[in-house]
């Protein structure tokens, strides 16, 4: 295949994009371990978690069978929107940085949220919808989930409760602006509107709050009324899947003309973007159908992968929530303050966590005065600002790609470029002013998070 | 043509993209009138104009005979990094409308820069580069000419001063770290580093400045220093002529499917977008191969086409630029501090002030609470937060779509969605407290910018 036929981005036509989610646990040797209800230490049962979570979304949770999922005509057209994004070759990059590297990314923010959050808050909206529900309730940090999710509820007519991590609702009211614009109501958290959010206030008077502390709201706030369910953008199995839409693109694009990744890079928080992107790879490396280098890229300041235990841990700061086996760094876990963006969540996907324990994939952490670096460098040449979390994966991309200038390999890379950083100019403004620090939690912090894992015989 | 072969999104592809320019002037039966030199009131010569523009733009300004220019093959790389851009049809507000009418949208958003200027800047800069010259200075109202420009500058490195208009530099400070992002430098203005700024501080002390302004500053900022020129993002003949590229790719999209708008809407500042928008088709108007209904937009409180004079008058308030025949409301009219977003220029592009004149398109003006409703409106359903210039034409495609679902008439609409709202959300927060308020300026108010014209014989 010659260079210039690959053009900059590559497109699938409407009937090129998957109709089919693909589901990665239905081809893993060892499966995700089970939420366990923090009660009984007994897996959660379909109808436990149908009190939190809408019916349908709760089989697709349980479901380690079936390898592909149809997506429903209504997403789909829902899809086709926004859908497929684009997959681009960083012709322009390479070329900056004289890199014999082939580097593509697959861009989720050509959509107004800016970010691959669609693509599981539509999912997520439409179940809500089909079960007759009047509303639903989420936490957001960056503001990306929640900012998607009000969209997908206003496109179905449902009622969205949003709990905003208070450091964010602060620094970023005009995400909050956006969320009300669809439609949404956006209370900071920790609050007083419920008891798990008073308890943690008379605990840490002064907090600004995290994503654990607002998944606790959240829940209650769900739990309280029986028309209401409680939604997630990140760590649950049902998301990953929906977000496998990311992979399945990617690889059909690149199929079209020939092209295989050696390595494909995404930023990970919850998970929910790189357990997207490199699903359908990942099947064929389970399948023993062909290798790939996988790297998961998080910040040196919330180093769950890197750092973190695997082990059974709460997937909330009030402890509401069941247990989840995952990396984490225990649920009392907050990032430094001068942490900027999102990625700042204590645990990690169940679905990831095994994959990485299985050693089917590496991880890295950056410090984010050398992901805004790379994010600045990106947006100089490819035109794209973007946000901090997508920044993590541009950061290795480009280390990897100067290790090739250096090797002289023509390796392939594909990463995740999750969404843009219109919203995140409080930390450019930062980085651009020279004020930008960074910060790496000590051996000691890490303990103090890891003595409040709770005892669980495995 | 069946209904549901018509895909969300008409996408080119790369071999379908324009690779030729439209200069609408070489068709026109009235030429624009030229530029005059302000002190002699003849023709600026290509000479004189060549002190502050580029030597290749100078032509372009000039020329109205050539009614295809080719686009040099560098902006053409640069185009496809982001072009073509999606031309959408609006399935989902045409169902929430429950109108017969089938409308279209080419969004101009999808780039970092968020907006259709990049599409002129990035040839500005080329040009400006090709030249040899050090940088460019320019002004930025709203801000998504300068952030386009910053873009377009740092791909080919070179030096960004900008100009913005003060209230735009307080009200919108993320805008201004996009552009420090991008590598540029931005004054707020009228500022102390000129002798215009110094000069309008005097007079005018604690203005929030004005484009017209924030020009002199510009102008005099390039001809102080024999390796920078002044580039424009709208009004001049040039930067229509760029814009073409939207036309051009929306009619070539629609033609794919054989769809003939009976309407085409653009909103209307300076006429950049909407001179790009219209210019193929209403060069098909002109040769009397097809009729269309041509609709400019623009704010009740800047009503240039609707209340202002065609006649001569100075482009910017410190009267250091050549003069223009427009529709004007003087150059010392500035809207009422209310007044959000961008479209706040006393004037309008020649070009299209001479077709107006020529009763080959319609205006309409319209007061912002409706602007931001329709806003809404379009958010809610179509996924996408518009800037609210854009969500100016949104109005009047909307209330079009309305007459349709009164009378049944299936008309085809097209318009231009300019931009997307992401550093406009201090207006939309206004609008969401339903603290926004509406200003159409009094006759009275108009006369004050009318006696400032400047005496030209015909």
């Amino acid at each position: 295949m010659n260079k210039k036929e690959i053009p900059y981005k590559i497109y699938l036509e409407e009937k090129e994009m998957p109709s089919k989610w693909y589901n990665v646990r239905a081809d893993m040797k060892t499966k995700p371990a089970p939420l366990l209800n923090p009660a009984t230490l007994q897996p959660m049962t379909a109808k436990e978690l149908g009190t939190v979570f809408c019916d349908e979304l709760v089989r697709q949770e349980l479901d380690d069978v079936n390898p592909y999922i149809d997506i429903p005509q209504e997403i789909l057209d829902f899809y086709k929107m926004y859908r497929p994004s684009p997959l681009v070759r960083a012709y322009c990059l390479e070329k900056k940085l004289q890199t014999p590297a082939k580097i593509y990314y697959k861009f989720e923010g050509n959509n107004t949220s800016g970010s691959h959050k669609l693509n599981s808050a539509i999912a997520q909206a439409y179940y809500a919808k089909k079960q007759g529900l009047k509303g639903v309730t989420t936490e957001t940090g960056a503001g990306q989930w929640g900012t998607a999710l009000s969209m997908a509820c206003s496109y179905f007519d449902l009622d969205c409760k949003v709990f905003m991590v208070k450091v964010s609702y602060e620094q970023k009211p005009f995400r909050r602006e956006v969320m009300r614009t669809y439609g949404a109501s956006v209370t900071p958290s920790p609050s007083t509107t419920t008891q798990v959010g008073q308890r943690i206030l008379a605990e840490h008077p002064g907090t600004t709050g995290s994503l654990g502390c607002a998944i606790s709201e959240a829940v209650e706030a769900a739990a309280s009324d029986d028309g209401y369910r409680y939604v997630l953008g990140s760590v649950l199995n049902q998301v990953l899947l929906h977000q496998s839409v990311i992979g399945l693109e990617a690889k059909a694009a690149l199929d079209k003309y020939g092209i295989i990744p050696d390595m494909i890079i995404g930023c990970a928080g919850g998970g929910s973007n790189l357990g997207g992107l490199i699903s359908p790879f990942m099947g064929e490396k389970i399948r023993g159908e062909r290798d790939y280098h996988f790297v998961a890229v998080e910040p040196a300041s919330c180093p769950s992968f890197t750092r973190g235990r695997f082990a059974y841990d709460f997937c909330d700061t009030g402890r509401v929530c069941p247990l989840a086996k995952m990396y984490t760094l225990g649920s009392g876990f907050i990032p430094s303050s001068n942490h900027a963006g999102g990625l700042r969540y204590h645990g990690m996907s169940s679905t990831l966590s095994q994959l990485y324990d299985d050693g089917l994939m590496e991880a890295r952490s950056v410090e984010q005065t050398a992901v805004f670096e790379a994010a600045e460098q990106f947006a100089r040449v490819e035109g794209i600002l973007p946000a901090p979390e997508s920044a993590h994966a541009i950061r290795v991309a480009i280390d990897e790609a100067l290790k090739c200038k250096e090797t002289g390999e023509e390796k392939t890379i594909l990463f995740g470029l999750t969404g843009t950083g219109y919203f995140d100019m409080v930390a450019y403004e930062k980085y651009n002013n020279g004020e930008m620090t960074d910060y790496i939690p000590t051996d000691a912090e890490l303990e103090k998070g890891f003595a409040g894992l709770p005892k669980v015989e495995k």
